[in-house]
C-alpha cells in the first residue's frame, strides 16, 4: 500500500509500506478521503512549527474517513463495507488527565500525524489504516468527503462548546481559513444571532459568507471597519479567534464587551497582547485545542444534516497527485479545504 | 377603546376603557395582535392558579404587539406605523435582584396581566396600550402575529440559556403545547442533536413534529416507549419539563443521564419527586421563569429568519369573538397558539 | 483475621475470613480504625434501604485507615508502616461515565460495603484489607482516627465544590448528623459567611455549633425560627440538605433566595417538592453522590490543618464491642461519629 | 477641611476645601484612616499610568473609612459616630451592564479618585466626605485601620469569586503586594489546599508567607524554583497574577495545569503572552477588576473574624506628614499597606 510521507520541508513523497493487519479490537479500514489540514502544511513547507520539528520521516494525516474491511477480534458493530470516520484522537485513557476526562490533554496523545514526540506518531495518510474501533464512527448518509471533515469540524465543535452557552450571542471570527468557517458553521448551529468575520483573502470572505457571516470585513482593505465596533467598551459577547496574528487578537480584543469571551484556536508563536483592556474589560481568554468526543458529535451533526461542510470542500486530488494537492492546499486565493481521494 | 377584562372564573367581558397618553419616555401603540396564553386560561377557566386568585377584575393579556401612533418626551428611535412587540416584563430597576441583574425576579415585578398582588396588574389585550419605550422592540420584517410571539418565545430562549451550551445535546422536551414547541425550537437552534418530545394529545405531538422533534412519544398510547431510554442510567443530557405533571418529571428523572439537566417551566403545585434517582444521579433540576433580556433576542431571531414560530399559530379571531378565542384555546385537540387581532 | 459481617437486619457478626495476599499494583492493608456510616446502620437496622437489599452475607464499612505491611509487584511510594487512608471508591476506569471524568457514576462501580449489585461488594470492616495502590493516600502527620474519616469527608468536599464558589455565602445546612457535621466544616472552609444549621437533635445541633454554624435552630422547638428568612423570596444562596426529609427540604425551598442553589445529599425516598416556588424563584436543585477525586483532597486538607475532623468523632468501640458500637452509632442523642479499632 | 490633592507627578499638596453637605439620602462621614493604593501611588510618581493622565488637580484616595458625623433626608440605619467603610465605587445604575448586574463594569462609573474622565473624579482623602448611605457598610467591631482595608480586599475577593470554585486547589500567585498579599488570605479563606508566592522583594515574601502562602520564592534569587512545576503540563489549579510583569504571565502560564485558570489583576501595559501553550493546554485568562457587590462581604469577613488583614498595615502616618506616607509606601522593602490616619 501506499502512504503520503513528509521528509523534511519541501520533501513529500509516496511511499509503499507493507499493509498493517488488524489485531483485537482493532479495525482495518480502507482509506477513502483525506483532508490536508494546516498543520500538514506546516510539516510540508517548514518542517514543522515552533518547538515541534521533524526528526525523522512521517506519515502526514489526521482527517480521514473510509470503509471497513476486516477486523480483529472482539470487535463488534462493524460490518466489511461500513463507510467511518476515523478520529486521530488517541488519548491513553489512565493518565492524570484523561482520568479527569480532559483527553485531549492526555499526557501520552498519540495523535495522528505529530512530530511533537519523538518517535514521531505516524499519521493516516496511507491507503490501509489499521485503527481502534473506538475511533472508528459510522458515517452511513454522508459521503467519503464530508466524513473527512469531522475532524476539523470536532476542533470547530469543541471550541464552541468551550465558550459556551451561544443563543443569541454576537459573535466575531477572525481568520476564515477552514476554521474559522466552520466555526461560524458551529457558531451559528449553536444560535448565535449575528456573526462577523475577518480575513485578509476575498476567497476566504467569500467562504464565511457562504458559511453564515452576517457581515465580511477585509481589514487588509478597511482596517477601521472592525474599530466601529469598540462603542460602549465593545460589541461581541464571543471572539473566536483563528488566525494566530497578534494583530487580529488585539483588534479582536478591542471590541469584545466586558466579560466577553475570546477563544484562541490560531496558533502563532508568543503573541503581544493588549493585557490593560483585557484585565479591565474582564475578558476572558480561553485556549482551545483540538477535541476528543466531540468527533463523534460531529459525525452525528453531518448525518442529521444540522451541519453542512460540503461547500468547504473546494478541491480534490488524487493520490498519484499529492504533491500538486499540498501546493495547492498552500494557496488561500482558490483553496479552502482540499482533500485527497485514495480510493 | 376596548379591553379584554376577566370578572372571575368563566366571566370575561370586552369592556370600553379611556385611551390613555403616552408620558415622558413612553409610547402610545395600538394593538395588532394578542396570543393567549395558558396563564390567561387559567384565569378564565379557575380565577387563578394555586395561590394566584382574582381579586379585583383585570385586563388580561401580555403577548402582543401593535403599532406606534404617538410617543411622550423624550422618546428616540420609534417613528409612527413602526411595528414593535412590547414586552411585558417591568421590573423595577432599584431592588436588590435587579441590582444584581436577574431582573425576572425583581421584587416588584409588574408583569402584564397578573393578579399576584393586589391591586392587580392590569394586562395588555387593549386597543390602545401605554408602554415605556424599553418595552417596545422594533419588528419591521415579521408580521405582527409573529411579533406577538415573541413573549412564549422568550420564555423559551431563557430556559433554554440556562440549560446552558446545547450543541449536539440529547434533549427531552415533556408537554408540547405552545411553551413545549417553542422550546424544541429553541434547542434545535440552539444545536441540540436529537429530541424527543411526549405529551398525550396527538394535536400536540404533530406540532412538535413540526417543530423539529426527531421522534414523538405519544405516552398515553404507548407508556413504556420512553422507560427504553433509562439503559446505562439514562440518556438524555437535558429535560425541559412543560407540562406541570408529576408523572412526567419522574418519568424523565428516569432518563436523564448523571449530572444532566433537568429544566422546569411546567407550573403543577407541589409534586411527588423520585428523590433518590435525583440525588444518585447528581441532577441538576433547575426552576425557569419568564424571562427579561431574551425578549430582544427573541425578536431579533425571528427577523433574522433564525427561528419560525408561524406553523404554531393555529388560530385567529377577532376581537369581538375573544371570548370564542378562549373557548378554542381551551381545546387541545385543535389549537395550539390562538391569537386575537386587535386591528 | 476477623471481619464485621452482615447477615440480615439486626444479625450483625465477627467472622473469621482467611487473610488476603496483595497481587501486582496491590497494597495489604492491616486495618487501624473503621467509623460507622449511616449506611452501614441501615444494613444493620432494616437490612438495607429502598430497592437496596441484603440477599447475602456482606462484610460491611468503608470509611476505614490503617498501616501498610506489604505490597505486590509494581507498587510504588509506599513503605511498611505508613499510615493510609484507603477511599473504597472503585470505578471501572472503562465505562462512558468514567471516561468523561464522572468516576462516582461509574457503571461498574465496585464500591466497598454495597449491597447493590449481586454478588454483594464486601466492604472494608476487616483486620486486613487488600486495596489498590491508587486507593490509598498517605496520611503521616494525622492520627488514624482522623484517617479514617477522610471518607464522609470527601463526601462533604464533593457536595461543597458542586455548589460552586462559596466566599461570602449564605449557607444553610439542615440535618446535622456526620455529613451534615462535615458540610459546615467544609462550607466554612470554603469561604461561607454565615452559616444556619437545623436540626430535630440537641446533640446534633451541639455538634454544629463547635463545627462552625453561626446559628443553630431546633425545628422541632422552635418551626417558626427559619421561616423569618423566607422574606425577600429568600435568604440563603446555598442549602446543605443532609436530612432526607420533605419538610426540610420544603421548609428550606422557602428560604433560599432565587436563582439558588440546593444540594441534595440526604437519601429519603420519593419526596414531596413544591415545584411552584422551586420553578418561580429558578432554584437549581442538585443530587450529590459519593465522591472520587475529592479523597484525596480530604487527606490533604486534615494533614494541613485547614480542616478538623477531631471534634467530630464521639465513640471508639474495640473490635470485639463492634455490635455495641452499632448500638452506640443508633443513638444520635449521644453520637455523632462513631469508631471501631481494629488495631 | 483639608484634602490630599495631586497636581502633577511629584507635586502632592494638602489643601484646604469647603466642608461638604449632606443631601438626600448622603451621609457625612468624617474620615478615620485612607489607604495608599498603587493606583495613588503612580499619580505620584508618573502623574497617571497608560492613557490615564492626569490633567487637572484631583483628590487623591479611594481606600477609606470614617465615622457618619450627620446624614441628609431618607437616609436610614445609620447613627452619628457610627465607624463605616466607604466603598469608592459609584456605578450609573441604568446603563447596560448596570442592568445586567456588572456593575464595576458600568459605562458611567465614578470611582473616587481615578482620572479616566474629565473632569476627574475626585477622590476621598478629605477630612470631610459625603458619600451616597449605599456607599457606607457599618463596621463595628473591627478598627478604622481594617475598615479602610474592605476596598483593596473586596479587590481580593472579585478576583478569587471569578475564579470559581477553589476548594483544594493549589494555588500561584506572582506579586505579593498588598494586592497579592490579600489574594493569599482570600484564597486561602476559599479554601485553597497550597499557595505557592513569588516576587523579587523580601519583604513582600515575608508578607505572602505571614498571609499564609505554604511556600515563597523569590525569583530574583532562585529563577528556577518555579520552572520545576512544568511537569506533566503544570501543577497549579489557578494563577492569580498581581505584578503586571510579563515575566511573571509568562512563567506562570508554563506551570498551570491544562485547563487551568489565571486572574489577571496586575495592570501592566501591552504584555508578551507565550500564547502557544495557553492555547495548547486551554488555560483560561481572565481579567480581574475592582469589583462592587464584595464591599459589603469584605467588611462581615473581617467582622467574623474569616480574614484578618492587620498584619499587612505597616505604617500609619498622620495626615500632616502625608507627602511622607506616599514616599514610605515607594518603599517596597519595607512598606506594605500605608496608610493616613486623618482623624
Amino acid at each position: 500500500m501506499q502512504a503520503i510521507v513528509i521528509h523534511e520541508a519541501g520533501d513529500l513523497r509516496i511511499e509503499t509500506r507493507e499493509t498493517p493487519e488488524p489485531g483485537p479490537g482493532e479495525v482495518l479500514v480502507q482509506l477513502a478521503v483525506g483532508g490536508i489540514c494546516g498543520s500538514d502544511l506546516h510539516y510540508y513547507n517548514h518542517g514543522g512549527f515552533g518547538p515541534v520539528r521533524l526528526k525523522e520521516p512521517m506519515i502526514l494525516g489526521h482527517e480521514v474517513s473510509g470503509h471497513v474491511v476486516g477486523s480483529g477480534s472482539g470487535v463488534e458493530g462493524f460490518t466489511d463495507g461500513d463507510l467511518v470516520a476515523v478520529s486521530p484522537s488517541r488519548p491513553c485513557g489512565t493518565c492524570s488527565y484523561c482520568g479527569e476526562g480532559l483527553r485531549n490533554q492526555c499526557l501520552n496523545m498519540r495523535f495522528y500525524g505529530s512530530a511533537m514526540p519523538f518517535p514521531h506518531i505516524q499519521g493516516a495518510f496511507r491507503q490501509m489504516l489499521v485503527a481502534d474501533a473506538g475511533q472508528c464512527v459510522k458515517a452511513d448518509g454522508i459521503s467519503a468527503a464530508e466524513a473527512a471533515m469531522a475532524e476539523p469540524l470536532s476542533v470547530g465543535l469543541h471550541a464552541t462548546r468551550r465558550a459556551g452557552e451561544m443563543l443569541g450571542k454576537r459573535v466575531l471570527v477572525t481568520g476564515c481559513g477552514p476554521i474559522g468557517s466552520l466555526l461560524i458553521l458551529a457558531a451559528r448551529r449553536a444560535g448565535a444571532a449575528e456573526i462577523v468575520a475577518t480575513d485578509l483573502a476575498p476567497n476566504a470572505l467569500a467562504h464565511a459568507a457562504r458559511a453564515g457571516a452576517d457581515r465580511t470585513i477585509n481589514v487588509a482593505e478597511q482596517p477601521d471597519s472592525l474599530a466601529a465596533y469598540s462603542e460602549n467598551k465593545g460589541y461581541f459577547d464571543v471572539l473566536f479567534e483563528c488566525s494566530g496574528a497578534p494583530q487580529a487578537l488585539a483588534s479582536g480584543i478591542a471590541v469584545v464587551r466586558p466579560r466577553g469571551v475570546i477563544m484562541q484556536l490560531g496558533l502563532g508563536g508568543d503573541m503581544q497582547v493588549p493585557m490593560m483592556q483585557l484585565t479591565a474589560k474582564e475578558l476572558d481568554l480561553r485556549g482551545s485545542f483540538r477535541f476528543h468526543e466531540e468527533f463523534a458529535v460531529a459525525v452525528e451533526m453531518m448525518r442529521k444534516g444540522l451541519i453542512d461542510v460540503k461547500p468547504l470542500i473546494t478541491q480534490t486530488e488524487s493520490l498519484e497527485n499529492a504533491v500538486a494537492a499540498f501546493r495547492t492546499a498552500n494557496d488561500r486565493s482558490q483553496a479552502m479545504k482540499v482533500q485527497i481521494a485514495f480510493s
